[in-house]
Formats: C-alpha cells, sequence, structure tokens
C-alpha cells in the first residue's frame, strides 16, 4: 500500500500524553487514507502501540528525547531542545517528510517553532492562530485567537483573507460573511487599529466583508469569520470558554439545591448531555496555524483521543482542499498589486 | 423638610423612558431621604407623575426641550443640543443643584458631556466607565468597559486605583482583589500596554494587585476589581451578556424540543428563575463612570422602574461614602510624589 499524506503527530505533548495522543493516532489510521509519524520518547509510545491492532505501515514512529514544557520560554526552549518532539515533528514538515504537524503541548513553542522552522506563505507578515467558537446558530471562527498581540491593520486584512479561505473550504460556508471583532457597530467606532482596519477591508473585493461585529453578536451567530488582534481575540474565546463554564456550574449548584429540581435535573439529564454535546467544538478539531507553508494545529492541552483524531482528520481536509495553495493565491494578488 | 441629597434624573433617557425612569424615581424618593431632579420634557413628565402619590417636594421637575439620541454623534450632540436632558442635568451638577446624574440615555453622549461639563478629579487622566460582571462567586467589578481604547499604561493605574476604592465602599469587600486582564497569567504575558502597566501596577503599595487575570478566571470569580483598557473591556463585558444569552437560548431550544424534557422544565420553571434572578446585575445599579468631580451613572438602555431605583441608591452609596474625596486622596498622593 502506498499513502501520499504523511502527518507528523506530537506523541508527548498535552495533559493526556501519552495514552491518549497514541490512541487517537490508531484511531485516525484505522479511518482515513493516511500514515502518521508519531514522535516522542520510543519505549514510552511503542508501549501503548502494543495495546492496539493497527496496520503497522501506516504507523511510523520517531525517537525524540526531550519534551518542551508549558511553563518554558517558548523561545529558549524552541533554540535549545532540539531534541523535543515539537522540534523534531516540525522539522520533518520542513523536510518534506510531513505534510502537517499536530501538537497538544506548549502553545508559544508551537508557535515559535512554527513560524521559525516552517516559514510564513510569501507576502503572509505574521501567520495567525484560530479557532471555531460555538454560537447559537452553530460556529464561527475567530483568527486570531492567541498569536500576534500589537497587530498592525494589514495583519488584519491577512487574517481576514486566510479565514475566509479556511471555512470556505474545510468548514464549507460559501462565501463567508467576515466580520471585525470591535466595541460599537459604526465605522467610526473602536480603537486605532480597528479604525484603519476597517478601512483596509472595506476595500477588499475578494472577502464578503459586512463591518464590525460586536463580541455579544458573535455569540449570536452575527458572521462566520471574526477578525481580531489576538489580544482581543484572546479575551474573546477564553470569556467564551469562562462564561459558559460559570453558568452551568450556577445551573449545576441550583439544580441539586433542593429534591423537587434534582428530580428535574434527572429528567433532563439526555438534554443537557445533548446541549453539552452541541457546544463541544472538539469535533472541528484543534486550532489551525494559518499562513505557514504547511499546516500546524494546535489541539487542546486536555485533548482526548477523540480531539486528537478530529485534529488529524482536519489535516487531511486541509491538505485535500490545497489551502496553502489557496491562501498563496489570495495573498499573491496583493503582492502582485503593490509592485 | 430639609433634604441634603440632590440627585439629577434624566427621564427622557433610554427605552423605557419617560414611563419607567418616573416610576422609578417616585420609588426612590419613597425609600431614601433624597431630592430628585427630573429633567426632559415637563408636560410628559408631569403626565406620568400624576399617576402616583409621593412627598412633592421630593421630586422637582426641570424643562429641557431637546433628547439626544443613539444614533448623534456626541460631540456634535454636546455642544449643539444645549437644551436637551443630558446637558441640562449635567449642568445641574456643575452648579452645584445637584450631587449625581443618572441617565439611560446615549452612552457617548453621557461621556463626552460629563468630561466637558463636570470635568475631571485633579490628577486623573481620564474617567473611566465601570460596571459589575457576575461570576460564580458573585461579582466582579471591570474598569474601564466603554470610555478609553487605546489607553496609556498609567490610565489604568488610576482605573485600578478608582475601582479599588469603589469596590471597597460601594460593595463593600475589604482590600479587594485587583487583576490585570490579560492573555495570560505570567508577568511577561500580553501586549505592550499590558506589560507596561504590570511593571507599574505592581509599585503600587496602596492597591492589592494580584497581578494578570485571564478573561476564563474572571468568570470564575478570581478577582474583585478587573483593570482593562475599554477595548478589551468592552470584549469581555459583551462576551459576558452575549454568551449567557446564547447559552440560555440553546437550553431553551434543547428543553423544548420534547415532552420529557417540556416536563422536566416545568418542574425546574423556580430554579431556573432563581438562576436568572442570580445573574441580574441591576440590583448592583448601573454603570458609574468614575474620575469626574462628582458622579455620573449610565443606566442600561433598557432599565425599567427596578433599575433606575437601584441607579438612585447607588448614587446615595457613593455621596455617603465620599467616594470622589477618597479618589482624590489616593490619587493626590501620586501627585505629590511627582513634584
Amino acid at each position: 500500500m502506498y499513502v501520499n499524506t504523511v502527518i507528523a503527530l506530537d506523541a508527548m505533548g498535552g495533559d493526556n500524553a501519552p495514552f491518549e495522543i497514541v490512541k487517537g493516532a490508531v484511531e485516525a489510521v484505522s479511518q482515513y487514507d493516511i500514515k502518521l509519524i508519531l514522535i516522542g520518547k520510543e519505549n514510552l509510545i511503542q508501549d501503548e502501540l502494543k495495546k492496539y491492532s493497527f496496520e503497522h505501515n501506516k504507523i511510523e514512529v520517531v525517537h525524540a528525547n526531550e519534551i518542551i514544557s508549558n511553563d518554558e520560554s517558548p523561545t529558549t526552549a524552541i533554540r535549545k531542545k532540539k531534541d523535543s518532539s515539537v522540534v523534531v515533528g516540525l522539522n520533518l514538515v520542513k523536510e518534506g517528510k510531513a505534510m502537517a504537524f499536530v501538537s497538544a503541548g506548549s502553545t508559544g513553542a508551537i508557535l515559535t517553532g512554527s513560524t521559525f522552522i516552517i516559514g510564513r506563505i510569501r507576502g503572509i507578515e505574521r501567520p495567525a492562530l484560530a479557532t471555531v467558537l460555538p454560537n447559537t446558530k452553530g460556529f464561527s471562527f475567530l483568527i486570531d485567537c492567541g498569536a500576534n498581540v500589537d497587530s498592525k491593520p494589514t495583519y488584519l486584512v491577512q487574517f481576514a483573507k486566510m479565514g475566509a479561505v479556511y471555512v470556505e473550504n474545510i468548514l464549507g460556508i460559501k462565501n463567508p460573511r467576515v466580520g471585525l471583532l470591535n466595541i460599537g457597530a459604526e465605522k467610526e467606532k473602536g480603537n486605532t487599529l480597528t479604525k484603519e482596519a476597517y478601512e483596509l477591508l472595506e476595500q477588499e473585493k475578494d472577502i464578503h466583508f459586512i463591518g464590525n461585529i460586536e463580541a455579544r453578536d458573535v455569540s449570536l451567530g452575527g458572521c462566520d469569520v471574526v477578525v481580531a488582534d489576538a489580544f482581543a481575540g484572546n479575551v474573546l474565546l477564553k470569556a467564551t470558554e469562562g462564561v459558559s463554564q460559570a453558568v452551568f456550574s450556577i445551573i449545576k449548584t441550583e439544580l441539586m439545591s433542593s429534591t423537587v429540581s434534582k428530580i428535574g435535573a434527572l429528567i433532563l439529564k439526555k438534554s443537557f448531555k445533548n446541549i453539552k454535546q452541541k457546544m463541544d467544538y472538539s469535533e472541528y478539531g484543534g486550532a489551525p496555524f494559518l499562513g505557514l507553508k504547511s499546516l500546524v494545529v494546535k489541539a487542546h492541552g486536555s485533548s482526548d483521543a477523540k480531539a486528537i483524531k478530529n485534529a488529524i482528520r482536519q489535516c487531511v481536509d486541509f491538505i485535500n482542499s490545497d489551502i496553502v495553495a489557496k491562501i498563496e493565491q489570495n495573498i499573491q494578488v496583493d503582492v502582485e498589486n503593490e509592485k
């Protein structure tokens, strides 16, 4: 059997490594026509692999002796830990031995390492981290949610273009509505960055820019792509996580407070399960880091096997849709125009 | 009867003016030892007042012929509409005829008019809009949530001090924990603004600075005062409103989807009412605009009589606690130090 699609997977990153990572890898190769390269401490990975039966030519293990933890300085760690699972994995992509890299490890190290080792698409000033956010009508796609603070207006235009390409091709929304995260709906609202970015976005013919969007309207499904500087984007992302967690915690306390409410809660057990499932965005994979010459996916630190499998599927879709080439085309036009 | 505390109330601002505003005013004078000056179209206000019985020397009506709407440019409106309820009300405060001003009208006009007409406390570079945010343990106080975008680090230090004074004296939390809204817990995280503000906040002896706080931890009650630039603060505020609304909407849809879930929902009707009440922060009054020579409170545009009454009680507490003098003391120290 000859397999075209090869994906590198950090077996040591995240809270549940290597157990859940290896399990997710085995599930992925049984479902998709891919080959995975698992990177990390070989003996630990092999011990996990022994638990499962799978097509052995679809999983390769590459040893890496070091692990980068969340509390290390990303720049120092990437420079010094040449034999870490992150650096080894990114190098496999750089050398063309893998087409994408997935890790549930340190976000900072993955971002720094990716830009440094894999490199940016020509014309992209800053790659951006993106994620899906649940809303009442489904999901919207937030870019940037954690890579570039103190962004320039041109970065935001590039985020908008990359976001639109991703959403159209991977999430299947035709002509996605692009909104600029802001603190008012009117054009003249916001800070210096958003005012300048608005002017530029308005002139872009190839995206469906619908103007400013307030955080409240993001939750109500007001647009498909939410463009933001990473500071505001990260506040929005973490507020979304925090508030939904807080609301469910307040509900739980209240429902456990009397016998009657406990009975009600029991009756609604299945309903609450459905609600949690609706709001679970691990179905959509991890957070893609867009604007690089290859795809890098940051899976949530608490990823289980299912989340890892979905992050791998996300890579397969990304590679099949040739997103990098499509982003290049979109951005390249600008580079041409600037000549 | 001689009443010391006089509060000016915009009878024309908000979605439910003048009906709910006048009703709230009547309730307030029956509960507190105050005098209210209702500002707006005299005939409309008098028609409303006729519906109630109250001590007539506790409510005075001052006619103002114009109304500033939400879609007018604040600066132009404040300059041109000299006979608007907002401008007339703020002038009453400036002239010492009232000690505070409450309005559910245009936020922009209230902010612009307040700074322009009432003026800043000496040493305060920018007054800030603040609000309470619900969390799993109660409430935290967010400052700035809408007045100053593109803040300088020194503004944030002043927000922290004003917030701490307010929370200690009005919300009754001793030595309140002050957190800097950021996208990571570590000192070196964030953008240029938060990094510089962190350095300054760390040196402040008179506030209990606990470092950076992420939006997620705000929802979980991680601190009492959340300090932010108005852009990030407003994203946090509107995300909090939007996400809770979205979660309840998703729950409602799910609970109405089957007969069994409808029965469960019926049993839990009272519980859900309790939950909504727990998360209703209109109990705490409106959004105070701090750093001015007198208090100005922005009540929510959709305020009902109860919300207006609570905004008035908030003014009474503010005046009784002499918050302006306490902020002056705190800031004055700095002015002295700088000499």
